[in-house]
């Protein structure tokens, strides 16, 4: 086999494509659970934040979970562009949600 | 206690707020392990169909997942609307990539 072949992977087949997207409907659901529990959590943050009159969003804070999802994203071969990319929009939710709820009281 | 009172949060202390942000973090290790994984099978999804020559995207397809995942959000409490953005997110990631692998052949 030349190295040529080894770069060219072989034509899909209907079967082999369902299995794939088998197997990303099940990581979605997985994504989706995760998310859930994340922003569980967040609104209790927010709603405690908006009780104790803390600021709703930390800076500082999310430089450095950025920085370090991108540390994670790398070592599991993630680019670390889409990786911070998908975790600043959820950034983005949950800042506009605690928003919300500091001006609700 | 009256109804009131169930609707206000306590204030949080410091150590609380750490403990949640300890569960967050561990949360988006998990997230990012599991985008890790999907942009996996994505990859190979793409170059098989790449070899294939079949379209890099399946707006049918992403129509029924963007559906099915809201019914899933919502049976988690997740805002349908907050989950389908980000879940386009990802999609979106993924179709620039596979046009990226269509495009070197």
């Amino acid at each position: 086999m030349t190295r040529t072949d080894l770069d060219q992977p072989a034509p899909l087949t209907l079967a082999e494509l369902e299995d794939y997207r088998r197997s990303i409907d099940n990581l979605d659901s997985a994504l989706i659970a995760l998310l859930a529990e994340r922003f569980r959590l967040t609104e209790k943050v927010g709603l405690a934040k908006a009780a104790s009159g803390l600021p709703p969003h930390d800076a500082e804070r999310e430089r450095k979970q950025l920085e370090h999802l991108r540390g994670r994203a790398d070592a599991h071969a993630l680019d670390p562009d889409v990786a911070a990319d998908l975790m600043s929009r959820i950034f983005h939710h949950v800042k506009e949600r605690h928003e919300v709820l500091r001006c609700r009281r």
